[in-house]
């Protein structure tokens, strides 16, 4: 199949920069083949005609807990804590492979709709997710999550390596990760088990650390160093890692960070929301850090706008570092797609419009009040245009949604199956 | 002309609770005469099913410069002092009426779609957004823009009082205020003069205070003391006032505000993306401070969204205050309506659904990915919607936007016209 973009304004990094000029763009399989003025003979099955539309890649959302959506606007403004221990993990116990499989699909919609065309997934019941990720058509990085504070659970790493065997690489759309969810609920002998099993498959690691001035403060206490020093001395970080929030983070974190190529997962709107904190964005840049954009959980944020972290991105550490130039839109932008195709190890395949890239590419109708005019298209994208502007999103050569209808989710079964099972879990 | 909406959850306030129940709304003219379940012989022309939708009252912009959509993504990541001088006031001294013309109609259309139906604006060429206002059907309150730094500005004073002889409660949804723009553009002398003219003609007072952390000091160096404490010596704040911003407020201040009755309009993207600073919104709000919100000009913003100006007013003071329960989503919702009704003087008519009030309603669309499961309606206002989930807008008993489209305003021509008159500008 090929599919040939007509007349878009395409952003693409040249360098270290972001421009955006007029192109079109030839798709050709799961490939983008050509961009430029498109050669006549290039004979296209699609033709999409992009006049008034911003072409940027897809944006990777690289931390989400996607079917936590079932708790979505269940319990807020609560302490992180209460939030957790409270409301979140006794609904949990309670998940069910068919509340998950409903989540993931209804999860995996608003991701698409507002121009997500990657995420990086944390969460139970992975094969459920793994099972839309297929059928729908969307890219994934996927966590199984993983704990071992009670008896019985470290089955969760031979779940991890099965996921590993059946699902890694599957469709060139699938990929494994190994997924301890943080250093205070894995002890170091569990933690040295990811680390071996992430070493024998050649997986990478997703995990959570130093979200919370707590947490921070408890492995003080605990192991007498930071949960950043605490994860290195047990090699974790010699493994390719992501690491979500990083909000709590001195000096020496930083350099640990840089040093051993941990990527960031920075998460503004949950951090801010649960009052976890501002995290040193613009430090652990200049530091060389390599720092990318997650939502977090639809129930910690309370939805899956990459467009609403980029904008959080730049204002508040503008704000936070009293200088309205720090953490431009350019760097935004970054953040939510070539640095997010870095930290999942894909910026050969991923992250920017390229010729030999694949094709992971949305269109931001321009037609909009809020975007007119359009002097800058950078700061448009970070600082006026909305998740709801995504008008059409590619993933893998294949129109996922066009002209905001969603090609392969009935949006509607979705949405009534999983406040159903949402209804079931509360109530059982 | 009758309207009923049938079936929708609607947001009202019992006391100091804003709650959502199942109702119908019944309006006759420009009001609303009944919530409930209206009688069988309402005999309706109109009839709208919001099975699944939120009635909620539409929401109150307190603080915009409307044509500054001029300027929109024209110039960003720079520090306000050197945005001002050196890019819009340039600018602004070009400005024309045909431009203020067009940049109000594009403001007016994207307000009308995001939600709001009443603006507090404090811009140039009034009479022409007034025009707009009286064509679009929006409700507005006007404060031309008052500066005396040079020769020959005081006329302005005397276009305030033409504009409070020709426009004042024209058609019931026009009202002027007097707008000296700020204490560092207005002498004392002049101040005292807008002080007698507000008093003369009853009007309020719309201004910015303490914006900036120069602001305030440079007033201390000037005058011995803080802008607010400058204004409140000079008479103003004995006049209804509305203070944009307030970010630099200490202890004495905010008595100052709480004892004058002074109405706080918060402006959390300006105030971050420009790193103006954090509006201490929670002491405020505990020391009896009537805050409500704005989105400041779409050149500082970038837009006029206020369902982002909710959404950030209510967790980035949860982060500021390492308190996740500050600033919950219901305060916040007041803040966009009933508080801004009360800012303008106008809680009687306005803010609220109430039998006998004026019938400002919007209609969010439920049936969204990102509003499923709706467990708490208030949580999703604040932290999951979108303006553009924004399905119908009815202002005065008149429907503005009824499924997404604009009934009064051609979006195109006022985009085009806006990008043009712009370009003009710009090259001129």
């Amino acid at each position: 199949m090929k599919i040939l973009i007509k007349n878009a304004q395409v952003l693409v990094f040249e360098g270290e920069k972001a421009v955006v000029k007029k192109a079109d763009i030839g798709i050709e399989g799961s490939r983008i083949v050509q961009i430029g003025e498109v050669k006549a003979d290039f004979d296209a099955q699609r033709v999409i005609d992009a006049s008034n539309m911003l072409a940027m890649p897809g944006l990777i959302n690289t931390h989400t807990h996607l079917s936590m959506n079932l708790f979505r606007n269940y319990a807020d403004d609560m302490p992180l804590w209460d939030w957790l221990t409270k409301k979140i993990w006794p609904l949990e116990e309670k998940l069910t492979a068919e509340a998950v499989y409903w989540g993931s699909t209804l999860g995996i919609a608003e991701l698409i709709k507002s121009g997500v065309t990657g995420f990086l997934d944390m969460y139970f019941f992975a094969k459920e997710t793994i099972k839309v990720v297929l059928d729908t058509g969307i890219r994934a990085y996927i966590a199984r999550g993983l704990t071992d504070e009670e008896e019985g659970k470290e089955a969760q790493l031979e779940e991890t390596r099965e996921l590993y065997q059946k699902y890694h690489e599957k469709e060139g759309r699938v990929k494994i990760f190994a997924g301890p969810h943080a250093p205070y609920t894995c002890s170091p002998r569990y933690l040295k088990k990811v680390r071996a099993l992430s070493d024998e498959l050649g997986i990478g690691i997703h995990i959570h650390l130093s979200e919370t001035q707590k947490e921070v403060d408890e492995s003080i206490e605990k192991w007498g160093k930071t949960p950043i020093k605490h994860v290195y001395d047990l090699g974790i970080l010699e493994r390719p890692t992501i690491a979500a929030h990083c909000v709590h983070v001195n000096d020496n974190d930083i350099e640990i960070l840089a040093n051993c190529k941990v990527s960031v997962a920075h998460n503004p709107t949950s951090n801010l929301k649960l009052a976890s904190g501002f995290a040193p964005i613009e430090k652990m840049l200049k530091a060389n850090v390599n720092v990318a954009l997650g939502t977090d959980g639809a129930s910690s944020n309370n939805n899956l706008n990459m467009f609403e972290e980029m904008h959080l991105a730049s204002i508040i550490n503008k704000c936070v570092n009293s200088d309205a130039t720090s953490v431009p839109a350019e760097a935004v932008i970054k953040m939510a797609t070539i640095n997010g195709a870095k930290a999942l190890g894909v910026e050969k395949e991923l992250g920017s419009i390229k010729v030999g890239k694949k094709a992971d590419i949305i269109l931001i109708d321009l037609n909009k009040p809020h975007l007119c005019p359009l002097h800058n298209p950078l700061s448009a994208i970070c600082y006026s245009a909305q998740g709801s502007d995504v008008h059409t999103v590619i993933v893998d050569g294949k129109i996922l949604m066009e002209n905001y209808e969603l090609k392969t989710i009935d949006v509607e079964k979705a949405m009534y199956k999983t406040a159903e099972c949402s209804r079931k879990l509360i109530e059982s």
